[in-house]
């Protein structure tokens, strides 16, 4: 598709060549890693590789990585009931924030009457008060936090929330699938007791995502059972190309995160210094630590449906919101929760940058932009 | 790895070029299948023509068939308390063959309690009286019996087996996954409710398999909740290069079936000629319906282990049983289960071929299993 510019890249990163190095490399190990002549110990290496090089990306042991199928599956994986540190008693009960994603609402194995939903102040980040209180309030919990918001960026504090969590009893787990690659931080530093990651969206192949566990983390339930694949953790053959591609991909992220994120950041202003000229815009999360290539925005009166559209007609890629739920026509739940009236949230719009995103594709978007705003107000007056 | 001999197709076959290249094709559709714009639309049509090319292979409709991350996961899908056939009641318990893999042995979303194991005959085959009693005895049952048994190759009589699981009200399950691509089926002359399906037991990526669902079927209940994914059956970013390669390897398998099949029966009665030299080779369900493809033997006082390891040593890649539990060290609970012992069962050795399985390999094959025999006969006359 020449010509097209993306810039939808927290739905999905385009493939990295180390990523499909690693796929290509892996096509012709015929073994299974559970095998134990030579071509499954050659698959078997492939697979501990990557899971080597995940566990140094977030500071992790290689034993405590769990490879799943998708983000969706480490997150329902992590939801466990019986989960908690050490000789802590297990979570009776969830605390989710009302920002995580669908696949964390959704509350792995808790029954919805065990669920609790954490508030979210206007900026989009979790109401610590919100949580103290829930935390003082009834049995021991898992709390669920994401590290990063994938519609707005915003950045939650997880480590103040950790410190939080942990006096009272509790256990964390942080979807952190959207900073990957995007902002620095291990397992330790954001004192996280579980982590779920996610290949595509650090230029690895879709379908393939990892839990993450800190030292002393106790009761992982399988979801999957079987054969004793995973340290049986996880049952089931393992997607050997895309764990090998998994890996790569992380390597590279991680080796090209810091200067890919200044770079971004100074495309996301120049972006959001265009669409400011627009009356009426409002830019989600604006004033909140964000990940440096992510912005939500919209104006009053739009649509996002038509404005994606409208993008992708002009031969850009954007999304309203998570892809996850896009071709839902229904507004964001993490707007809502941030206290956006319908209006407004079924209106949002997310550009998010990458490392192919140049200054010409920021213009480009900008004037695409501006035709559609121009449209808008015009039906507006027409209507008026 | 040059110079090896591959004869372990029922674990893993070796990735077919189809397969390669649907895979590279994916490599370049950045768009995730949930995004509307035109990069997205492009990855749901991999997903959709790849959904199409298996309903095809199994004669299913494409809305009837729930991509997963394996065959056990598929596995865990059909195994739910709910599901029924229109408007029959639901199994409140699971009858499965005692020769299972492990992943529905396991039960899927079955308490230990509910579950039930059918008898096998010696010579490998379900015992139909014994599973006609089981369900004469209890409320709605779900039955799940495999179409060919991943060890000895025995091909079972589902056809029979639905007759009588739908004469006494209940739905049935059948794990195909070994049967794929090897004989002819369609899940209509099986008369099966659900189908489980494999791609890496077929010359597609390992990491992908499917459940396939009858017109009709009622009742199944995600196992991974979040997003709206595969009607909602199954959530999670779609693994849309290892679906893409799965349609492209199903497709081919089909087109070679007929022939592969013809061939690899006598390269299998060329290989178990040779065998039946060694005095006392035993070749398990020789006298039953099998796999054109798959032979499991072995001689009394033989170690799988020593006998994997000595064809490995010398490049040759065989199997002790299933490689889902390879690695153990535990005899077989197939034969165990067909009524063999210990001895015998801890000794048993599988070769399985496929499409680049020639004369020369057999014969090589049967050179290198002399070497070991003659290496046995020669210990026990040692230690007599």
């Amino acid at each position: 598709m020449p010509d097209r510019i993306y810039l939808d890249w927290n739905a999905t990163t385009p493939l990295r060549p180390e990523a499909k190095q690693a796929m290509a490399a892996a096509w012709d190990v015929a073994g299974n890693p559970s095998s134990v002549h030579a071509e499954g110990r050659q698959a078997r290496r492939l697979v501990e590789d990557a899971r080597a090089a995940i566990a140094a990306a977030v500071g992790a042991r290689s034993q405590d990585v769990v490879f799943a199928s998708s983000g969706t599956e480490a997150n329902a994986l992590a939801l466990t009931p019986g989960l908690r540190r050490g000789s802590a008693e297990p979570g009776r009960r969830l605390l989710v924030s009302a920002i995580e994603h669908t696949s964390v609402l959704s509350g792995g194995r808790f029954s919805a009457g065990a669920i609790q939903t954490i508030k979210v102040t206007a900026t989009g980040l979790i109401d610590l008060d919100h949580l103290r209180a829930l935390l003082a309030d009834g049995p021991p919990a898992l709390v669920s936090v994401m590290l990063a918001n994938n519609e707005t960026g915003a950045v939650q504090p997880v480590g103040e929330v950790a410190d939080i969590v942990h006096e009272a009893g509790g256990a964390l787990h942080v979807d952190a699938i959207q900073a990957l690659g995007k902002i620095s931080f291990d397992i330790n530093s954001v004192r996280a007791d579980l982590v779920t990651l996610s290949a595509h969206k650090i230029g690895g192949p879709k379908g393939v995502g990892a839990l993450v566990m800190a030292e002393g983390v106790q009761g992982l339930e399988p979801l999957l059972r079987g054969g004793g694949q995973e340290l049986g953790r996880r049952a089931g053959t393992e997607n050997v190309a895309g764990i090998a591609a998994f890996g790569a991909a992380t390597t590279a992220a991680m080796d090209a995160l810091a200067g890919d994120a200044m770079r971004l950041q100074a495309l996301r202003e120049r972006l959001e210094k265009g669409l400011m000229q627009t009356p009426g815009m409002i830019v989600f999360s604006a004033d909140t630590p964000r990940l440096p290539n992510t912005t939500l925005f919209t104006v009053p009166g739009l649509k996002a449906e038509t404005a994606v559209i409208g993008f992708d007609l002009g031969g850009i890629a954007v999304s309203s919101g998570s892809a996850c739920s896009s071709g839902k026509v229904q507004p964001s739940h993490v707007l809502a929760a941030m206290g956006f009236g319908k209006d407004l949230a079924q209106g949002a719009v997310r550009l998010s940058l990458g490392w192919s995103t140049s200054e010409v594709d920021i213009d480009l978007a900008l004037e695409a932009w501006r035709k559609l705003a121009d449209a808008l107000l015009r039906g507006r007056r027409n209507t008026a």
